[in-house]
């Protein structure tokens, strides 16, 4: 079960809300970036970054030097994943709407010290970006392992909302000659393109090419 | 050409900015969501939320119930808009990266309370989320445009990010038996999914089904 802060109760849209664990763990685990919001000198600040899970925890990738991550050591962070599944086509413009999935979690961010634990978390990270590739190359130098901030986030906090279906329409918007329904947004991986730089007679490798 | 504030000046990764504001423009005209920053109570929120744009001024929506919104009023608040348009594959693990556009704006959203202002506003939503439904589907009653919140927030102060290419790697690396380059991540309309409650005899509009 997803924890009830006041702040995970949802205010409105019950229904569109779920307290499901394995929901926040699909709504994460088929993302590439989320957004990480910090309170910066009192302002907002929302940036888009690389993250993984391992079980209850969030990894958040970016630079020593990126302002936003300086500011969330320690500090509260909110992230956001929302995946956006289609386009909700409804009879009248109010009824209009998006189908979603969508995580947000709460908490206060820990930047990673520990080399082994930094290990980890760039592993976690580099396999929700790139799943194989840590196997497949060059692993982190000492000196880049230092170079490459990571934070690590609890799930303990977390809210999931999600919209499927076609439209609900007034019950007199049912006779007006519109079409309506959904227009699914479908995301998929594109043909590999290799780096000019390539050497002839390196193949894709499979995780690459059969990458779902 | 966008401004050049103190948070709109990147800290690093000069070369990543853009401050034409063309490129501004692109990346906002092409989503769907973004993801709107506040401060609550000291603490930040973000939350996923359709928006549009019109000239210089971006339109937000939400409910008038939102805690998010009831705090963006007047308040200050950051909206990010990304798109991530590719996986780089580099031969380290160090520079794995990921093509992408995003945009960042600060401001201070200003709800809207003029009727006609408001109407604007929901056109242009409308128009940014499913372009040719304002003038296909019946439009929003009086007790509609009521219900319904729009924010709007001045793009004076922005900053655009962008990665394309493929992977630069260390030198040494380029002697790796290893496949680089980018897998692209594509994302494209499905096939309109009709309302089950739709009569017969009622086409799927061309605005929706040759949608780019």
């Amino acid at each position: 079960m997803l924890s009830t802060t006041p702040r995970t109760t949802l205010g409105r849209e019950k229904h569109r809300g779920s307290n499901d664990r394995n929901d926040l763990y699909e709504v994460l685990d088929t993302g590439l970036f989320c957004h990480l919001g910090v309170v910066v000198d009192g302002h907002p600040m929302v940036v888009p970054t690389g993250y993984g899970r391992l079980g209850e925890t969030l990894y958040l990738h970016g630079s020593t030097g990126a302002r936003s991550l300086r500011a969330g050591n320690g500090a509260e962070v909110c992230v956001t994943v929302t995946h956006v599944d289609g386009i909700v086509l409804a009879r009248s413009i109010f009824h209009h709407s998006v189908n979603y999935r969508s995580a947000i979690i709460y908490g206060h961010a820990r930047l990673l010290t520990d080399p082994e634990e930094r290990l980890t978390g760039l592993r976690v990270l580099s396999e929700q970006l790139a799943p194989g590739q840590w196997d497949y190359v060059r692993k982190p130098s000492p000196k880049e392992l230092a170079a490459t901030a990571v934070l690590a986030l609890s799930l303990e906090e977390a809210s999931v909302k999600m919209r499927r279906g076609g439209p609900m329409d007034e019950e007199d918007d049912y006779a007006l000659p519109v079409w309506a329904g959904v227009l699914p947004l479908v995301t998929s991986w594109g043909e590999p393109v290799p780096d000019p730089a390539l050497p002839e007679g390196i193949d894709v490798p499979v995780h690459i090419r059969g990458r779902e």
